[in-house]
């Protein structure tokens, strides 16, 4: 069957709103993911409009053996959304906000609706949904399907903790709604839990079911600057012991500071100091800047720190932007390669030790930031002016010597961006045969033919 | 193979800690749940001493197409450990705690270390494990099995929320690590988050890695009297939108209490109420102490309330004793029925009107008493004086009246305890068949002989 017949029985599948396009007539970038250093190929492209375009398309892509990739935003770092043939589903015009439910503190949403826009929306409504990856252009859908975390989740928890229901289309071309607006559940399998983080391998999801909480009245920052990224990462103990409940603690050295600087045009406060930490707190009003004086403190006796209460809202404004911008700025620098490994706690400055050795035995600049309060450590591994040739092989024994130490300290290869397509081979390596051997009898429990992000994560 | 021959073979493969007997040897009460209205009958007994013997006895049954059926304390109230033949497999000997890891908040115990045990061990190190199901001799393994919920909920989340890695063995006898000290984690399918919940139908829990915080500082109580049980209801969402975190929001109603001081010999204030709320607040030293003060300023201008702050040390024991002891009170009542359903927030008072016309128009009667800051209503269904030959018609007929309206609010027919074997019927009779298919899919793909509580829950 050609693309252009296929587009043919598609469209008179789908509603008229929906989109059909053979594959090689769309946008690259409709093929690749944030980073789109690899362009995909398909045969179809269906931009659903609703969940019965969705239930329709997987059915005939069933039928006919077709893969599916599912997209939407297309911000994951990781290649899940690079196709290798089949059918894309792009669901990022579902993105409608269907309930706010204020007794029960729900919101019920398609899965296209943007983390920035959610946010908002609960926000200036008095509630709050407290999961905060740093990607605000994200959507929900993607949120869910890699468990995103984000800063908060040192007090609030990641996506998972606060998805109540999810209705998905399985691989079969069925609707199957699980989960409810219940706060408890020991009803049978949890099935929306392992739909959670599972990365279009089990299907798709059409409508999400979120817990919202009420929004803190008041939240203030403080920015901590230390001597070494080693000092900055042994304090977080500290604070977490004082039962100060720290809505967030980021770290950050100096060197990937100078990066966001330079993208964003800002400056950020303490130029001197060689590691930073953020910490946050949120709360009824007075008791954020209680506990924020109480955690400098708390680390002042111990550390040779510098302690700026970020009151003032503009250079506040300016560190969020220049921490948020990152991820941007590191882009701009040429070929880099994203990391997102956990550790345990207390194994965050070993490992990041390790990492500078590595840098500095390899030549290679990487940058380390991320939520020094959880374990994930988010590394950026710099090309810089390493000959092109010579890229594909040092990333490969950079990753797998980094990834080999994730293990040893009993870490993970993936915290909160998922495995995709990059991270599939390193974790192959370090996962139990026999983990591993589950994940793929789950998968062809749901999904017999293997058609749902078959070259990604754990798949066979 | 007789039982005898079985035993053998099996104390061949075992441990020299290890137990094992025929099924028809053993205590009944090792063949029950905690109602003990049904015994089971199994051809093996086995009391296993570590992880090795779980894997070795679960192997040998899985070779012979022996069902098995895990127990521990045997405090579930569903059925789940009542044996129709096969391998009763008690973990309850495996009670030790292997590690706390103080630096990483975590402790490492066996599946049968009792939640009053694991709850004076962290707290007398400062630490604290937040679930609190109110049955205190419950074993981890079984909390994990059922993702046993508590009062703690409203604040803290369920067990779900606390576990961080499962050593299990799966149903082909195999030794398999899911999860670790991590964070955050999304890397591949989440298999730990699909046996949380699965009651003992995937295989079994022979270790769990457990999330700590630190203890809270302060913890403080009020007992709420109310004119109608509805006016108590209705009251909660008012203190859940007034920012105060309460850690638990209790609602019990003065028949229930009546029962509870009856049994314990310790008498409940304010005795001229219809409906109590018992709130709790934890936190540093003086923030409970102010939301409490909060809470009665939230409450009174709006409800014609008796407010008792708990600081008596006598009072609130003997509050605590009674609330505690209703389950037990209950069961010495005679004959009866837990019912442990969930519906969203905004739907308890409508239930529980529902429920006291369904108990009036039946001439049966049904205490009320549960989690309201979570929607969990308990229960407690009384056969009295009604003729032993009527109970079961009778019971049928009120349970398929109550989970018929559970599932038309968009409840669930199990919060806490688990569907077992007595809530399977009414469970299979309202659950989506694609969801169901799904579950059994997955029950399939870890246990393709059906062996694992192949009568309980939603197993075929």
């Amino acid at each position: 069957m050609s693309d252009n017949t296929i587009c043919l029985q598609l469209k008179k599948l789908l509603s008229s709103e929906a989109q059909v396009q053979p594959g090689d007539a769309v946008d690259a970038r409709l093929l690749t993911d944030f980073l789109g250093y690899e362009k995909g190929h398909a045969e179809v492209y269906v931009k659903a409009a609703c969940a019965e375009d969705v239930r329709a398309a997987v059915a005939f892509a069933c039928e006919h053996r077709m893969s599916v990739t599912v997209r939407a935003a297309g911000t994951n770092l990781v290649g899940s959304t690079i196709p290798q043939g089949g059918l894309v589903l792009d669901v990022s015009g579902m993105n409608r906000i269907l309930e706010l439910d204020e007794e029960n503190r729900t919101i019920t949403v398609e899965p296209g609706v943007l983390l920035c826009d959610l946010q908002a929306y609960v926000e200036e409504r008095g509630l709050f949904y407290p999961p905060d990856p740093a990607e605000k252009n994200a959507t929900v859908g993607g949120n869910i399907a890699t468990n995103a975390g984000g800063m908060r989740a040192v007090k609030y928890g990641v996506t998972r903790d606060y998805v109540l229901g999810l209705e998905v289309v399985t691989p079969d071309g069925r609707l199957v709604d699980l989960g409810s607006k219940c706060l408890k559940d020991s009803t049978g399998l949890n099935l929306k839990q392992l739909f959670i983080g599972s990365e279009g391998t089990l299907g798709v999801i059409t409508r999400c079911v979120l817990r919202l909480i009420d929004k803190p009245e008041s939240t203030c920052h403080a920015l901590v600057g230390f001597k070494s990224l080693r000092e900055a990462i042994t304090s977080v103990n500290e604070i977490k012991q004082a039962l100060l409940e720290p809505t967030a603690i980021e770290f950050i050295e100096r060197k990937v500071i100078a990066l966001g600087e330079q993208f964003t045009g800002k400056s950020f406060p303490m130029p001197e100091c060689s590691a930073y930490l953020v910490v946050t707190f949120d709360g009824r009003v007075g008791e954020p800047d209680h506990r924020l004086q109480r955690c400098r403190e708390v680390l002042e006796p111990f550390h040779n720190i510098e302690f700026l209460p970020l009151t003032d809202p503009a250079i506040s404004s300016d560190v969020w932007t220049v921490r948020s911008a990152l991820a941007k700025a590191v882009q701009t620098s040429g070929l880099w390669e994203p990391v997102d490994t956990v550790v345990p706690l207390s194994d965050i400055a070993t490992f990041v030790d390790y990492v500078s050795e590595l840098s500095e035995k390899s030549g290679i600049r990487i940058l380390a930031f991320g939520h020094a309060g959880d374990g994930n450590v988010h590394l950026c591994i710099l090309k810089d002016d390493l000959p092109v040739e010579k890229w594909p092989d040092t990333l490969t024994y950079i990753l797998s010597s980094l990834y080999r130490r994730v293990y040893e300290l009993k870490g993970k290869v993936a915290a909160e961006h998922g495995l995709g397509r990059h991270k599939r081979n390193y974790f192959l390596k370090e996962v139990d045969p026999q983990e591993l051997a589950l994940m793929r009898a789950v998968k062809a429990a749901f999904d017999p033919h293997n058609l749902f992000n078959p070259h990604s994560g754990y798949s066979l």
